[in-house]
């Protein structure tokens, strides 16, 4: 399941700079747009439920990028648009709801803000295993190292890689075949972002991929698609402190996972 | 400029049944997906401006539908994920400005829950020509027919052509050159809108098509959009209460915007 990443950094490469190739024009045409070109292509269509099955229950977690100000008294509804937030999340969801509008999916957004990866863990219960998700998603990363910068939190990147380790661990334990997607952290170089991130960062990213593998969850190259975006508009066009999108940031962070895990094979 | 909204209901009618066609697929590649289509097909690379042009100030306006719960004190920052709301314009901007990362658009949403045209009228100097939008779009209807049936109001069909027409007179008055979208109103047989709406419901979204090709307007077929999108979902998962999209509902209406708009010749 782990080649996904390659290709797919090729295709989100591709997906922006406007060079199709059959492989990319079909994972793009998945990402958000109709359903035709999954019936042009044979290759589309077998791709076309992805990771994700019929009656799937998903779930996206971790940090403020995937709370984006979601509202809390609707948390428990599923495919809410205010419990979704305004982030990458509604926008997945929205996609998901819209072409898959026959598959009796139902997403659930329990990103909050300012999370790291203990703090995942602490609440797992309730923000994960409760929910019985066939799916899990999970961006973290960002601030266990933006804290440990700012002297707010004395954790390490091997402690990071430690407790995300023992978090899907965890959660394939209690959750027997559920399907795990690791999103890579990633940051804009502006705003908050400076040259005391690096090259320390790359080091998380790095973590992020390799338990992803060790655990055969999809990972999600969000870094390198803001590395191809970047060449188009600036930095700040897509996150304007460099950790937050806009939402042409959130928008390319669902194109991205859509095609990470939409054209996965399950 | 009217014959696009024939082929916007083809086009969106093979988008959802999957059914595809060379136009169909470039106009739905343009939707919301990426670049790539557009960059291999001549047709697609051609419309791919469609009426949108590079620095374009784009304003959204009408009642709830695309109000959805928008921010009102960042109503003045432009390509704001808050000011934006939690709908169709939304959906929008997000697909806008990442496909169109380099266009610097600047995009505004002035919908206001519970207005109908002539409450549009009232506050046109402030929420639209002040502005001074290159494009602008409107979708309002729903709340003239429903505040009538509701006893709220005493405006007439007459009165919602007359006044739709007036505003577009004003528009294209004050805003020389502007380019002027009319968004079909549309209903899903379910909650509030019952068999008292019809037939005079299909009045209303033929005063709007009439207002749109008296004025060269593109138009944006909602109704069919949707009469298509229930034979795959039931009505209530496009808008659980007939009027107001869900997430799902929201998603179809900003592809078949884009559609209708970004497949628009200028």
């Amino acid at each position: 399941m782990n080649n996904t990443s390659a290709m797919d950094v090729r295709t989100s490469r591709r997906n922006l700079l406007g060079q199709a190739t059959a492989a990319a024009a079909a994972i793009s045409a998945l990402s958000l747009s109709g359903c035709s070109e999954s019936a042009k292509r044979p290759f589309a269509k077998k791709a076309s439920g992805g990771l994700i099955a019929d009656g799937d229950t998903i779930l996206l977690q971790g940090d403020s990028i995937t709370d984006a100000g979601r509202a809390r008294g609707q948390e428990n509804n599923p495919n809410d648009g205010r419990a979704l937030g305004g982030g990458y999340a509604y926008l997945i969801a929205a996609d998901l709801l819209c072409e898959r509008a026959d598959a009796n999916l139902k997403i659930y957004n329990r990103g909050i803000s300012g999370h790291k990866v203990f703090q995942l863990a602490e609440r797992w219960d309730k923000d994960c295993i409760a929910i019985k998700p066939n799916l899990v998603s999970i961006l973290i990363g960002v601030n266990d190292i933006w804290h440990k910068l700012n002297g707010q939190y004395n954790g390490t990147l091997e402690v990071y890689e430690k407790d995300y380790r023992a978090l899907l661990e965890r959660t394939k334990k209690e959750l027997p075949g559920v399907k795990l997607v690791v999103c890579e952290p990633f940051v804009l170089r502006c705003g908050a972002v400076n040259e005391k991130w690096f090259p320390e960062f790359d080091g998380y990213r790095a973590a992020a991929k390799k338990v992803a593998g060790e655990f055969g969850a999809v990972f999600v190259p969000f870094q390198s698609a803001f590395d191809e975006a970047v060449k188009k508009a600036p930095p700040a066009h897509w996150a304007a402190d460099g950790v937050h999108p806009t939402i042409a940031g959130a928008y390319l962070m669902a194109r991205t996972w859509l095609a990470a895990v939409a054209g996965a094979r399950a």
